[in-house]
């Protein structure tokens, strides 16, 4: 069912190669799949300076694959065009100058078709590398194959988030997938909430659990947790739509100085992807533009949005802590890319003697917490120490995955980061308040 | 040979609007054929606000048929899709808000496909109108179709323009066209002068010849031009070069304060596309990166560029008052598109008893001329009166067509025009002084 | 009356230079008497980029004497401050790096006292070299000398604009002086007009006079001035009303399109200093805040508002060579600085067979012309080469003086200029039209 | 010694409000002392939007007096002019629309001495009222005056950095007093580091001691923390020139991804206000420019920078929790402002058996926390509520006081915070690690 996180590298050997070579096989088709639907026109825009036009996703991935595994190790590779790794290198300063990350549009060479080549001769390079791999080699091969593997996954959610602020530009509002799973109808009812008492709890990653994890999620390490409460279930959009009627929007008392600023800056009325037709609000999803599930969870808004509403409700949001204690409790399921709504739907009725509902899935959940190291944090040797420990500044925690998250790429520890004011990502919240 | 200039709409009947239908068809094909060895992907970059991406300049020559010929007079005249009108209405305030230009390259659809099926449309609907027109139409449609064939013409030397500086941001340095023409190995020799008496000199568009002219030519009147003397040829890049070794780019003494201001803030230190290797000067042209020929023409010079080169040889620009009187003397011919080097090439040798070289094809010569309206004139009546007056502030005229023009879209009068600073166009200059 | 005008350095005899002297005595007194009613504080203000303070002008017009006459030839001057050398060096490169100019506000020491202490000591040592001056340099020195108060004239006029600007900012609207003298209480009437038959005519001034003109007047030269008239008088206030009242700032119909980029961008909505309160426009004048006189010239406008002025009312703005060859027979008097008004007010009743009212004075009248060279132009020598040259790019000619120039620093001839959005100038217009 | 410290408002009576009268009479005096060596030109530069001109300082902490006591509880308070409540207020929204920030130095009226006359103004109504307060508000006047006079110690801080950045644009290098307390001449020696268990340790300020703390202080609570390490002292110029040597502006490998970026984007080579005269490093101090002194510890870091320098070194920022936790058994002493070095100075040789040398003064020590709330945070009530919660995004701690910071200011629960890019403030740091 979860392969990867299955997947660990403490037996290697050659059945175990192989099944990290199916692994590979997967994810890599995975990412085929959410382009399939694409004209090779769309492959092409950037639509800010933070998204990046679909080629290049689906190249730097490939890319990845080659700089840090088959340059290093495969006996004989050779590279398709020496220029792509100064293409597609995203952020690796220590490997070299990347290309300006807001001119990644600009390139119209290498085509769709020659990225797709590259990607061709990539996955072949790989299957001989995985079919008859260096022995000296092997263990630091499958420890890069197990970052590699998350890292395209990654890239699978933003080439979803990308892809719909790519088509959300155009006046037309064209259809990525017509044929999306439907949400379900559930009226989700009033808000409930779950306590939880004082004391010393464990977060972060265990260094003896063999399953892969993203350094930044190293160091189980102790927190105090005062007692607090968190809500059973994520904001909604209706409860979102009386925040804006109430004013929410127009009203500096809710508002952090900074998101107060970028609410003046940005005109912003509503969450991302809102749109008021003939008095009704709708959003634009990536089945087109839809009139707005107030059942469902509200989604793309920023942290500023979220700490607001909070503020206005009387509440707070929870902490990284908090959020990860609560859901050691919680099984790992919910509305993943696998449910293929890829939009968050309604709360199933009924809460849970386990815990909160929708902890995991349909969105990304914004903390209090400020995306900082944990006590004893290391980042990754070379280059790819670059991969989290350096954007541990002015970025804030989310936590949970989405629908646009495979389900198997999710842990109870896993932290994800956008800056404050960012809402391109599926991302929502929950509240928190003292006991 | 030149039909589009020749056609004039004095004697309207079925042969003539026949000649008029091939003309249309002859101008469209030429566009084709221009974007013939583009990929998709080439199609859909805006290297900068300024550049439009190929499709859309494919999709807004037909729109402008659309919106001005076919939606008033066709009779039957259904539109593909509502929304092009928008899209696609470049900057005709009075026609309803057009798109924001900046944004152009965002919109992946309608695809290129969609739009070559666009332009299908546009063209059988024209075809239909043209052979079959609402004779108390006709002078109208014909008058709007001498407009939208110039028009159309400009947007073909524009998309030259454009897919050099889209290609020209990618590392690669990819080739538009591999089969262009190579230019003559002339040796252009030492400057030599003409020399021009002082007097009233007449100068535009005479309102009694019938062939087409843009409004901002019309308007037959007399200049008092002082005794001036015209350099035989324009400027060439050898010629330039010794102007950047001398310190060029390094001293405020030549420039303008605006292009010095420009010079420091842009860090310009040879014309655009120009790049040192291995201690040589290269250029990037629709052939490539090829070494510079000191013989040719210096191509791609602002106006502040040009008129620092000439006060540092001791010279200024000619008004375009002055261009044209000498022009008037020398036949229409030159380097123009026809010829298929799309660069500038060194002048023939020999100089001529009917005036300078080069002053038609070749590139674009900045004069000193602020681009403002001639005495008595008027713009057209209604969206299309946006088409030329709405630019005379801010820019300069340049004379003479260049490399990328169609031969049969210049005339004596022709004026173009450019802010100072631009650079993206086929301009050079040439020098002139007191006698 | 005017003695600045009168001088000239024909004669060189110590009888002269003494009266070179006391026009320079006379010139420093009355900038000192502009800045009489300023307090320190306003002193130090940069209101925007284009705006110097106070404090600034009065010492960088002492460093021009000290540059460019008491450093190449006062025997035994000895400078107060070498870094006021850079500090007040205002856009000569090539002097040396002038200081940033939008960092003139930055800089609290020299204290205004220590400015006046600086300009003290200028005035002794100018009067040490006139009263006793090297016989060889004495032409030379008259030459600069000659240059030099003007160029303190044009500062002084900067003075009142920028202490205008600088005030406006402040909510509390300070008045400047409280004992201007009061604008008459003319009714204008309607707008009549002078017609002028076509022909060639003489601009420029003339090299055998010997009085002072700038570099860019230099080169009497002939132009041919088709058939044209010139309205009697600026267009007033109550007009300008008129237009915008008929939506003349919300339709882009009558604008250039920079001008429309700008009312868009500024937000513009009236000319500068201009605020509705209770539904009455007043306007911001060094006497405060006062409702608008419908009968005086409208003022602060800048080119684009003036253009599209003219468009909306069929008509255009005349070429500077128009208003110079109407001017050269209208009597140099008008509403100068020595009015008292440091407004634009009334024409007096009733025409004239000399020509049309207000060319001189009230208003900078905006001008069709762009801002360039005539022909045979010949900047100075040296760093004084920069005064006027290398401004010929992006602006437009102004002509006629203001209610803010000094009456004998004006002439037929004169050319001033600004970029086409600029408002902070004492500027207004007058209609012309083809006859 | 330490009156506002030592101050509560638990006993009411009018021996104790006559403390709190003589409390605010020292503290306004003390602002008063720091502008004393300021000219009027001084007092008016806004040398970036983050700075405010020191008229601007000295007016708005009067303005907070007028605005959250005078107003509502003086009996008969007359404000002096009804414009400064718009003028004057810094930030609070839900006070009325402040004065824009960037524009504070565009304003000369009320000039300097206005702004005195205001300030006696107020003071004199503060008198009266303290003198015979009105009973049934004297608690919440007392409450108030307990946060205006720590709001008015902020801003004299404020003032010394703001004088400093302001006269460090001067290229004249002003000097603001001459008679500062020199430095110390020790050497520091090596670091040294003490050891400390993990733990559940307290921090926040206790409910429960009456002394004045602000809100971002209270809600005493509980952390655990990891066993760690803290050096002995700040990290000195010394060092610093060493990481300095080593390249450490120049590898991205140690620097977060925005400290990096900013880096590039400003040109950062050295601390602000260093500067390279012949091959020495100075840095422009309120004495003037002097040779930078090893021992002392850097200062007018970024948090990017100390961050960058702790991964060099191979180890880490200290969290607020563990600073606070080494500071509870260190005595509140250090170089505070009452030294007279306005300048950190080298620590005093030797170690202690209580705790790490210099944890109070000297510098401002950026931690490795971002600054967010406390557990059960609650703002105060109306718009005093904006004081701190609102700025608890995009923000650093940093704890301890510098130079700057007068000793009765500081707690050992004291939050400051600013921005990770900031320098302005008087910030140095001193390093952590694991145990």
């Amino acid at each position: 069912m979860s392969p990867i996180q299955d997947l660990t590298i403490e037996t290697i050997d050659s059945i175990h190669t192989k099944e990290w070579l199916r692994a590979y096989q997967r994810v890599r088709a995975a990412t085929d799949a959410i382009c399939e639907p694409l004209h090779k026109e769309d492959y092409m825009v950037q639509s800010m300076p933070d998204v990046s036009p679909p080629k290049w996703h689906i190249a730097h991935v490939s890319w990845f694959f080659e700089a840090f595994i088959l340059k290093p190790f495969h006996p004989s590779y050779q590279t398709l065009d020496p220029a792509y790794d100064y293409l597609f290198n995203s952020y690796y300063e220590t490997h070299g100058t990347p290309f300006p990350r807001p001119e990644r549009g600009m390139i119209s060479r290498p085509t769709v078709d020659d990225v797709y080549r590259y990607r061709a001769h990539i996955n072949q390079a790989m299957e001989e590398l995985l079919n008859d791999p260096p022995q000296e080699h092997l263990q630091e091969i499958l420890h890069r194959l197990e970052l590699g593997l998350p890292h395209e996954q990654q890239h699978q959610e933003l080439l979803f988030m990308d892809i719909k602020h790519i088509l959300a530009q155009n006046p037309l509002c064209p259809v990525y997938r017509g044929d999306l799973v439907s949400a379900p109808a559930h009226e989700v009812g009033e808000l409930g909430w779950h306590a939880y008492p004082a004391g010393v709890r464990q977060i972060g990653h265990d260094a003896n659990d063999s399953r892969f994890a993203y350094d930044n999620e190293m160091g189980r390490h102790r927190q105090f947790i005062e007692a607090f409460q968190i809500a059973d279930r994520p904001v909604t959009n209706g409860e979102f739509l009386t925040f804006m009627q109430a004013g929410g929007y127009d009203k500096p008392d809710y508002w952090l100085s900074d998101g107060w600023a970028t609410v003046k800056a940005e005109g912003w009325k509503a969450p991302l992807y809102w749109v008021e037709r003939d008095g009704v609000w709708h959003h634009y999803t990536l089945s087109g533009l839809v009139p707005v599930d107030v059942n469902a969870p509200v989604c793309h808004v920023s942290f500023y949005e979220a700490d607001a509403y909070a503020q206005w409700a009387g509440a707070r949001l929870p902490t990284e802590a908090e959020w990860e204690a609560v859901a050691q409790h919680v099984p790992l399921h919910g509305n993943f890319v696998e449910q293929g709504h890829l939009q968050p739907v309604a709360a199933a009725p009924g809460g849970s003697s386990e815990g909160p509902r929708q902890m995991f899935g349909d969105v990304w959940e914004w903390t209090g917490s400020a995306y900082r190291p944990y006590p004893g944090f290391r980042k990754l040797p070379g280059s790819l120490g670059e991969y989290n420990g350096k954007f541990m500044s002015g970025q804030m925690v989310l936590r949970g995955g989405c629908c646009a998250t495979p389900e198997d790429h999710i842990r109870t520890t896993y932290r994800n980061f956008f800056p404050p004011h960012a809402r391109c990502a599926f991302s929502g919240f929950r509240l928190a308040k003292e006991s």
